[in-house]
Parts: structure tokens; C-alpha cells; sequence
């Protein structure tokens, strides 16, 4: 790799990025752009803007946005189409923020001339893989910086000396070592490293910062009505939202009944496992409510294919493959899907479960006609069922006649 | 089909299934012999004896047998080892059951010499299915009669006219129909049609029979810690436990916290939707907790090859199909991964939900050493992520190039 | 099913459809619509229009069409985008034009008022599934006939008694049974039944009616380049043709050649294994060379997708799904596929034989740059092979520990 | 990686391996040991132990073995039980040879106490993945050189100088660079590179070296009969034949018709395209005749789902992940299919095309009684088609009803 000139940089205005801008200005030389991005994680964007002016970016060179509306309609809302949970459980809110910030790195690079992106991810963790990945793959010849990958700052006491160094204010707080890492988004909140390294330890409860605990919540159930239009949720209690309020809604109601906390271990792409704390509040809700409006419109055998290759989708993302054909061709199919997936979902909940409890829609494929304990008038012959096992057993008899043969 | 001489009946001392002994009196004039198994259903299996009895059955022609056992050991716990759920969420509670009375009923026809067996479930529903395909995997020649399909007691008043005209006795509270329908055994519970064929409209509190109310559940967590060999459950809280056993413990466990509660619309084989409430108050633990032990015993590629060939796994199991060959392949496979999961999960059990907190095991696949956030002593080289990424992402790259070259 | 008042015929003129076009006269007392479709199946279509005259029906109730280009427009060449083979060899020539008579008897039904469709496939087949399927799928309400699952007529003798009976002019040639069973369209012609139906035995050369002997074939080879657009074959040798025409210039070579004839044992959808001969000669240039340009043409990642869900695909078209959502939605994930697949193959035809040989194309994914033996200008660094390589092997070594620590 | 003490080097006997030989004792001052195996590719082994002596190793230090058997019966035929191609086409020659030399070395290096292996495989190439791949889980700590990714004799004048200035003999047709590189065991002969790397050229028939060109093939077809036990071929023409015996069988038989070629371009794992080259002679019969035996003895679903996993099969071998949990569990899977999968295929072999003709088996589950066109006694009953095929079609309808009320 050629010495990158310019460089656009994942910029959150902490400690660790800031010490990341001041160390591609000294090992490279090179001219950095900050780009802030808010994607829900609940923080002031404008001190990012104020240390990097410190850190002498020049005002240009500063990119501060809201994403947040992008992020849930085109990343949140078409992964919770296909009920995406890798490995049975993640709802995969770290993994769909990632390409969402990297495609924002390459324009950037491309209005401002640059010809390099850096990121703060470590060389252990999913996230370096997520953010390079999608970069090439929207710009073949970009130049990728991860310098936790590259630099000798491998100590707390080193980073330390080296922002001291080098003028970077440090908070109080970030003195000693935060006890787990985290990473947040409108989608959810992930907690893990050293105090929860050990997989066999309940995580204390002040870990969990997105929720309340289940104990604490009301006493009693809340029932909600989520409106989906094609697959997508629309409405809440009949009030239209916009992608991004609704999810801030729900993450409202999540909270508030200690709905969507995730205690696992994940097999990482690079080859490890690792154990993470996960909140997703608000997804937790709409996964159930979606599987709820599924269960009356979409196509039986649809939605069996659907939930074949559910996993491999969620790999995908969890992978960093966002960007790839093979998302694109499944998600052409997740798409085709969800036409007439329509309708509305009444959730319960309570103490940290969200359940569906009812569900109704004009395109509804539920026939109380044909499925009815009561006469049917007609709408379903009793005796077909005679000739349908018929047909369908004749090969396991054909099995049995052989395996009779050769006396077993 | 021939007339058949002699028949098996699938017979639970019930209203429904007596009247069916008496129909295949009159109607084929031919011997019946009567099976009963206790599969958990919690109900008494004596009755069902003298009931056959007074409707003639000779005693050698009783067949009652205790089968909670084998069903756990070789029918439910095979299916735990796959995560195995129908559509997202069923835990196939009746499906499980039905090959397990099939082959018993094929194994007596043998002993006794029936050329026949008769099963009481509708022509609308799967378990016709489920009951026949098995017995025809198991005896390609076996008559199999279904009464539901082919007599004329079409309606409830002429079902208890033939009661009366053959001496049936109808006990109090079956003279009213019931307001729904259940299936019960070890594994769950199952209650579905008329009052609840309203897929809209939430279930009443009085239908759930298995579980307490979350709401009525203890106000404090419970922590249970499941102990697993290869793949099943073999203690609870260090205390060694038969198969049975086990799911019995373990649905104590549920029902106090009324945790498995299921409100569902679900697509049957049959080709129309149903709704259904269905409770597995221990299933539902033990499917967090396997989960819980195989995140870390279970290699990655191979719980992600699981989880993509599941779906097709539990749909096989849900048509009928488990007495066949592509079960069996899959089960091989299913197995196969199971070699080291052996470990103990701890779970939380609180209003309605269970969630795995912690995992331990001597076989365990994590490694501190790999994962830590602190100074790994050379286990990990964090410079292999760049050459794992670059090559990843050079089909990218190649596709980004020809994007790019067309002008896109 | 009440009776019907007027129903569609699927007529080929023949013998058998004859008597069938007759029988619904007779026995259902109903007016009959005859529909005779041009498919490439190389015979006259007028003479059904005189039979059918002949029969009593009104010119107004005679349809007759040429499906040609609509059949590879949008039912052959949708599927061979999928390199579509059932159970590895068979290229669907049956099953895919199924649907297509279907729709086009739907329609009729519609335009002409009928109620009913009828079909001269038997009971026994997949044809039978196949053209019911399509029809319910277009119209829920449609009566289907299907004469040989009906009637009595179940013997040769019967057939013609009934034939003289009514006056339906009996060919010479058709007195005695034909030695087998032969249906055929531009795609293929397929050959099954009496002299063949043991598996064991080889199949007489007259049975092959489409290609010459490969021993007969020419003893020079000939080379075409066939030219692609989106997935699909536009030009042979630069000549861009129509679809029909294109398959109808594929078939010229391809019998000329002797290519693809296939004898095999398939599993029919109804549940017995059943022996065919198969000629698609253009079919199996096509597919060739189709895979040829893909080689180039389509992302790694991409193909191995399509190649996975392939055989999902091509079952659903062979048990007759091809108007099912879950087709639709893997022909969305494979049309998304085929976006680049522009180009050209060229192919080398001999004695049986269609080998890819070359291809090229403005949207290659080749790289020479990349794949150089020779020195590659930096395109590839090598040493990013280790880090690549060390990152997919450490769940490799970590299951490897633990063996080792096992003993093992 | 600290320095290796003694390293175990797949070693040829030719040229480039000697040059690694003599750079391994220079560039790591380390002991080698060497390590030769006969796989069939069809050169003397004695040489190599000559030329290694010569090199200064020690005679305990070299390994010379007869590995035929081994890699025909563990490794080539499980891997045909499968059927397995990659990308459609390639027979996986190479592939499936890497992970038994992997094997080889390791536990030569366990005997010898050497702490790490070396091979001569590139570092753009497959074979390098597929070697470290296979060598790490089986030794987590092992340690691998791979020369080519590391050293700076990047030229052809740089290796000869090399070898020149170390005494290393240099064949006189060595001295200019060969036309293109040759891979071959007893399997397959694949070429690449140079002059084959233009993907749009055809190769010029000096290329192939293990098959006549199929124009100078017999002009009369010859029909040989494959015996089948449990999914592996275990005769010919009725003569019990070893594994490795049967298959050199097979490729004399193939060479002579010209059978087995193939020129197709394929993505490799590490992420570009590459133009091969391949003759698999003998495996081509093989595929063609175990796909023969299993259309008779295989059930259906289990062929379906046979077909559904193999590309991740192949891609997994192709990867070099043969000793993966994932591919053993795919391979149990595939192990169970195949228990009735003996019988006797019936092949065709003529100018480059092997084709079944006959097949017929004790366990056969072809049933021409169920089949026939002829009266079947009963054995099926042309009616249970309807109810098949209605129920079938029930979510079809129901799709449609809902279509029709959308007013589309």
C-alpha cells in the first residue's frame, strides 16, 4: 500500500478516536476528515465537531450527519424482513450499522479527494472485517487504515501517554480502564470484554443500560398494535411513523418492560468465540410482531424457504457481506416475499417477554372457512386427505417393502 | 383395501375414540384390539381398560403401556439435539408424539395378528398424517382406517345418537361440546378450534392449562442449571435424571413460571392455516438451555449448518416424515455435531421467560486466551486480519472493478 | 365438485384426446372448447382443428395457437438461467411446459365462460400434477376433469369400442398400442412405458427419434458461439435470434450431433421411481454453454448460491410449483443473478458431446492481472494468503486443542 | 512463529521442491525431513530418494510411501458417494489429494519430532490453503512454511541461480520455463497458467496428457458394468477389484474413449478466477455410474436432499475443510443415504461421453408394477391422485383467492 494523502476517518470525538486522528496525522502525515455519524447511539454529535476543530481539523474537513432514517429504512428494516438471527439469537445490531457507516467513509472520500479510510475496530473483533469489506466493495482501489491493527499503542499506559503526548484532552473518567466495551445504535446496545470475559458469569445487572430489568418493570402487561405494510412496520397503536420513530417507540416500550436482553456466545468471523451482553429493545418487539403478521400472509412454503436460508442471510450480514451479490440475490427473494405481508400484530408486553397474541389483515391467507371444527360447507373434502397420504406415503412403503426383503 | 379383520385401535377410553371402537364393530364387523399409552398426557390409563372392557374388548385385546420413557430418550430428545422449532416458534410438541403410537400400534397388529389399525384424528388435520406415514414406513402393507373420513356421524348430535344407541356411556360434561380441542402429552400442550379459530382475538386465560399467567408467576427469578451429555439433558441442578424424569422436572419448573405459553397461526401440511395455542412450559427451558451449552461446545460451522438444515429438519417432523430416510440423514448429521456437547447451562427462569446467563464446560471451544481484550501473549496475531480481509474481499473488489467500468 | 356446463380441452388432435373430447360430451353432457397449442412439438396443428370440427365442435369453441416464443421466452429460458436439472441429469422438458398450457386453458375458461378444464394425462403420472396444480394456482375456483382417473375405459379394447362407438376416426397405425409413450415439445422429447420400463435393460435405438445415433454423427467436430444477455441466449455465431428460433437452431445442431440424449430412473412427485428417455439436444447445448459464460461472468459467491438452491428449484418445477410464491422468489434471487451474465461461449459439438471450450466477455470477472503466474504488478500480495489462511484455521486449532486435551 | 528446529517438506523430487529443500537448511538452518507419496501421479518414487541423499538428507529422514489405496478408499470414494463437483463441473483431483499428504506430514513430523511442515504450493493458489488448512487441525501448534509466500526467488533466473549456486542438478528440459503447470494423482491431471490463462483461447490439444482426444477414440462404443457396494464401486464387469486398482481401471478405460475432459474457468477461495484445464478420466465413469445405481436405489427425498447439500460439500473440499466438523457431518449424512445404494450400473463409454444405460440391483426400489402403463393389480389406485393433488393445490388456491380479492 502506497502512503495514503487524505484520509477519512470513522470519528466518534472520544478518547480512542481522537487519539487515532492524531496518530495518522503523525505516522502518515497525512490530512484527515472526521466523519461523525449519528445512527441512534444516544450521544451529542457537537463535542465530536469541537474536539476535532481542537485536534485542528479545519471546518471542511469535518462531516458531521443523522443517519438514522437511512439506517432503519434501508439497513434495520429490510434484515428484519427475513427475521435475520444469527446463531438463533442476535438480532445482528452491530453488524447492520457497519456498512452504513462505510459507505458514507467512500462517499466522503470521493466529495473530499481522498484516498483512504480509517477505523477505530480492533484486529480481534467482527467489526474490522464489517467496515473494510464493505469499503472495497464500493471502492475497489480505497486504502483502509485500521490502525489498532498497526500501531504499538498496545497498552492503556501507552495510548495514555501517547494523547498526553500529543494534547488530546483525556475525561476524567477514561483514566482507568472501563470494565467491558461498548457499542450502541437505534438498533441496540453490546457490552462485552474483560468483566464478562468469563462465559460462565452472570453479568451484573449494571452491564444492562438500555433496559430495565424485567424485575423492575410494570406489573402489569401493555399491549400494543404494530401496523406492517409489505413486510415493513408502518404504524404503532394506528399512529404512522417514520422508520426511525417507530423504532425509537418501541426501543421506548422495550425498556420500559425489560424486553430484549441477550446473554451469548458468538462464533466470531475471524475464528474465535467471544461472549456479548446485547439489548435490543425495540427489535426484540418488532422480530415478534413480524413473525406475527407472517403467520396470516405470507405462503406457507414462502416462508419455509424464507426460514432455510435465514441463517446463511444472517451469516452474511454478520460477516460484514453486506455489500456482496449474494445479500443482494437473497435479498431480491426476502423482498419478493413480503408483498403481500400486510397487516397488524398485537404484541403483550410484560417483564420482558414480547408475545403475539392476535393478528389480522386484509390480505390475510387464514381461512376460518376451510380450517373450522364446525361444518364447512363444502370448502374442504375430508376424503382428499385419504389420497394425499396415499401418494405421499408410497415411497415410504416402497422403503419398507425393500428393507422386508432383505429381512431386517 | 380389503375388508380388514382385525384392527389396532389408537384408543385414549375417551368419548370420541369409544365411539370409534364401536363404529369399526359395526361398521366392519372386525375384531378390535385397543392400545393405550401414557405419554404424559396426565391423565389415568386404568379407566381406559375397564371402558374397553365394557365395550366388549377381551382382555388379551388390551394393550395399556407406560411409554414416557422411550418417547422422551428416542423420540423428544433427538429432536432438542437439532434446536428443532416449525416456523420460528413451534416446538412441535403433537408432531413428536405421533410416530412413537404408530410404531406401537404397527408392533401389536403384528403380535396379534391385525391386519389394521384406526386412529381417531380428523381429515383436516396433520396428525392423520403424521399417524399414517409413519405406520406405512413401518408396514408398507397395513390397512389404515380413519373413521373421521368416512363415516357419517358428521355432527355432535349424531355422534351422541350413536353413543346412546350402542350403550356408550357419556359422561356428564361431554354432552355440551367442548369449547375447544386439546392434545396433551409429556412435551406439551395443545389446544386449538372453535373458540380460538379467531386468529384476531387473544386467547382466554382459562384455555392455558399447563402454565400459570406470567402475572401469576413468583415475583423473584429462579436459577436452574441443566447438566448435558452429547447433546441431552441429563441433570438438573447436579442431580442425574432419567429422560422422563427430566421433562417432568423441568415442566415444574415451567409451569410455576409460566414460562412456554405460544399463541400461534401456523401452516399445515394439509395446505390450510391453523391457530393454535400451545404450552411447553419444560421444552421451552431446555431449548434455551441447549442452545446456552452448544455456544460453547459447538464448533461454528457446524452449529451454523445445523441451524440452516433445521427448518427442513422440524418440517419433516411436523408433516410425518419421521420414520423416513431424509430424517434419518439429517438426525445422522444432527448427531454427529453433537459429540461434544457436554457441559452445563445456567438458566434463568422469571414471568414467562427463560434465559441462559452462563455456560461451562470441560469441552468448551472458548478461549479466554484467544478473545481477551488484555495482552494475549501471542495467541491471536491481530496482523492476520489483514490478509483474512484483503482476500475476502477481493471478489469484491473484482466486482467493484467491473461496476465500475460500466459506468455504474 | 358439481357438474360442469362447459369446459376447456388441452386437444392434441390425437386419437386419445379425441376420445376424451367425446367422452365429456357423454358423460358429463357438457359443451366442449378444444384448445391446440403449437409448442414445438413438430406436428400439424389444422388436422386438430378438422377433427375437432369432425367432433361437433363449433368453430367458435376451437382454439389453436403458437406458443413457440412465449414458451422459451418465459418459461425455458427463466428456468435454464438456474442451470435447472432434476435429480443432477434430467432437463425438465415436460414439467416446463406444463404451466403454460395451463394458463392459456385458465384463460380460455375465462374468455369463453367454461367452468372446467380438462387434461388427457393419467393418474399415475406427473403431468396430471403438474397442469391442476397451474390451474388452481391461476383460478381457484376451476373444476379440473381428468378423464383417466375417471372413467372405465381402462383398457385398449375399451378405448377403441368406445372410439367406433362414437365415430371418432381410428388412424391404421394406432389400432395396435404403440411400444411406448412418447411426449414432446422445442425442448425435448421424452419417451417412457412398456418396452421400457425395465431399467435393466438399454433402450432399442428407434426409441431416439430427436438426435442421430452419436455413431452416426458427423466425424468432425463443429464449434458455435453462442452470445448471452442477462442470463439469457440472444445470437449463434453473431446472428441474433428470437428465443424460439435460437432453441429451434440449438436443436438443428444438437441433433445433428447427437447431443443430449439421456436414459434414467426418476422419483415421480405421486411416489414411484419411473424410466425415461430423454432427448433435449439445443437444451443441453444451451445449458453448457450457459455455465460457460457464468464461469466468467458471475461472482463466486453468487454462483455457489444459485448452485445450492438449485435443486429446491428445479423439484418445484418438476412437482408442478411453477405458479408458487416460493418459485417466484428463488427466480427473483436468480434473475438478480444473472444481471452480468453477458456474453459469449463457445462450444465445441461432437459424437454427443457439448464442451465449453472458450468464453469472453465485456463483463468478465477474470483477472490475468490477479491469476498471473508471471509477476503481477502488485495486483496480489502473497503474504496476505497467511494471514487469510491463519484466520480460517483457528476454529480449526481450537477444536484441535480440544481433542487433545481429551486424549484423542 | 519462532524458527523451526526440523521441518517435514512434501517433497517431489523435482526441481522446485529441491530448491525449498536446499532453502529450508539455508534461509532456517533447520533439519529437514522429506516426505514423498505415491497418489498415482504417475512418476518413479526412487529418484526422489536419490535426489534427497544427494541434498544431504539423512536416509532415516526420508519418507517414501505408497499412499494408492489409502487415498482411493478414504478420500476419493467418500468423496464420490456424494457426488460432489464444484461449481458444476470440476471433480475435485486436487482437492481431495491435499488433505492425505496434510495427514501424512503430520504424523511424520509427530514420529520425527519436527515442529513444523513445508510445502511448494504458491501463495495465489488453493493447494496452500488446503495443506495448512488440513495440517492445523490436526496439529493446533504445528507450524507451516510456505517458501513461495515468504522467500525473494521470485523469477525463474533468481531459482535457477539459486539452485545453481547450491549444487542442485537442473534437468535439461528444466532450464526454460514449462509452457504451463501440471497437477496429477490417480484421480485427475489438471493444467494451468502461461499459456492456458486466457480463458476465451482454447487449449491446445498438447494440453491434455492423461486422455486421447476424443476424434482419436475408438470409433465403436464399448459398454462396461460397474458393481456398487454401499455407494462405493467395488467391481468391473463382475471382477472384485481393490479401490485403487478399480479406479486405475477405470482411467485406462476413460483414457482410451477420451473421457473426462474439461476446460472451465473457477473461483478460488482466495478470491480471483482461474482457467484449469482438468481430465478425470475414470472419475467421469464413476460419477455417471454411481448417479445410475442410485436412481434405482436411492429413495427420492433422500437423492433430493443428497443434491441440496452437495455444492456446500464440494466447496467445503474444494476449501480444503476435509477435516472440518462440518464436512464430517455432512459426510455422515451422506454415509447413511447410501446404505442401500449397491447394485450394477451399466455404462456406455464412446468419443468422450460415458452415459448409463441399464442399472438393476437386489435392493432395488423401482417397482414396475406400481409403474406400468399395464394393468397394475391394484397396486395403486389412479384415484388417490385427486386427493393429492387437491390438497396440494390448497395454498395455491387460497393464494389466489386472496390475489382475486386484491382485484389482481
Amino acid at each position: 500500500m502506497s502512503t495514503p494523502k487524505k484520509v477519512v476517518l470513522a470519528y466518534s470525538g472520544g478518547l480512542d478516536t481522537s487519539i487515532i486522528l492524531k496518530w495518522l496525522q503523525t505516522a502518515y502525515g497525512c490530512e484527515v476528515v472526521t466523519f461523525t455519524a449519528d445512527l441512534g447511539q444516544g450521544e451529542e454529535l457537537e463535542p465530536a465537531r469541537k474536539k476535532a476543530e481542537l485536534l485542528g481539523i479545519s471546518p471542511d474537513n469535518i462531516y458531521i450527519e443523522d443517519l438514522r432514517e437511512e439506517f432503519v429504512r434501508d439497513f434495520v428494516f429490510p434484515m428484519f424482513r427475513a427475521n435475520a438471527v444469527y446463531e438463533g439469537l442476535y438480532l445482528l445490531g452491530s453488524s447492520i450499522a457497519r456498512p452504513l457507516i462505510s459507505k458514507r467513509l467512500i462517499e466522503i472520500a470521493a466529495e473530499t479527494g481522498a484516498d483512504a479510510i480509517a477505523h477505530g475496530a480492533t484486529g480481534k473483533g467482527n467489526d474490522q472485517v464489517r467496515f473494510e469489506l464493505a469499503a472495497y466493495a464500493l471502492n475497489p482501489d480505497i486504502k483502509v487504515i485500521a490502525p489498532w491493527r498497526e500501531w504499538d499503542l498496545t497498552s492503556r499506559t501507552r495510548l495514555l501517554d501517547f494523547a498526553e503526548k500529543n494534547q488530546i484532552p483525556i475525561a476524567k473518567d477514561k483514566r482507568g480502564e472501563a470494565p467491558f466495551s461498548v457499542d450502541a445504535n437505534l438498533l441496540h446496545t453490546s457490552s462485552e470484554g474483560k468483566i464478562l470475559e468469563d462465559p460462565a458469569v452472570d453479568a451484573p445487572d449494571y452491564v444492562y443500560q438500555r433496559t430495565v430489568n424485567p424485575e423492575d418493570a410494570p406489573d402489569t402487561p401493555e399491549f400494543i398494535e404494530i401496523g406492517f405494510e409489505r413486510g415493513d412496520a408502518v404504524s404503532i397503536n394506528g399512529e404512522a411513523l417514520s422508520p426511525a420513530t417507530l423504532l425509537t417507540r418501541l426501543n421506548d416500550y422495550g425498556r420500559k418492560h425489560g424486553i430484549g436482553r441477550l446473554d451469548l456466545v458468538e462464533g466470531r468471523f475471524v475464528g474465535m468465540k467471544s461472549r456479548g451482553i446485547y439489548e435490543t429493545p425495540g427489535g426484540a418487539i418488532l422480530l415478534e410482531a413480524h413473525r406475527g403478521i407472517e403467520q396470516i400472509t405470507l405462503d406457507r412454503n414462502a416462508g419455509h424457504l424464507k426460514d432455510q436460508l435465514m441463517p446463511q442471510y444472517a451469516e452474511m450480514i454478520y460477516n460484514g457481506f453486506w455489500f456482496s451479490p449474494e445479500r443482494e440475490m437473497l435479498q431480491a427473494l426476502i423482498d419478493k416475499s413480503q408483498e403481500h405481508v400486510t397487516g397488524t400484530a398485537r404484541v403483550k408486553l410484560y417483564k420482558g417477554l414480547a408475545r403475539t397474541v392476535g393478528r389480522w389483515s386484509d390480505q390475510s391467507l387464514y381461512s376460518e372457512e376451510h380450517v373450522t371444527f364446525e361444518d364447512d360447507a363444502g370448502a374442504y373434502d375430508q376424503k382428499d386427505a385419504a389420497g394425499f397420504i396415499k401418494l405421499n406415503a408410497l415411497r415410504l412403503r416402497l422403503n419398507a417393502m425393500r428393507a422386508r426383503k432383505a429381512g431386517k
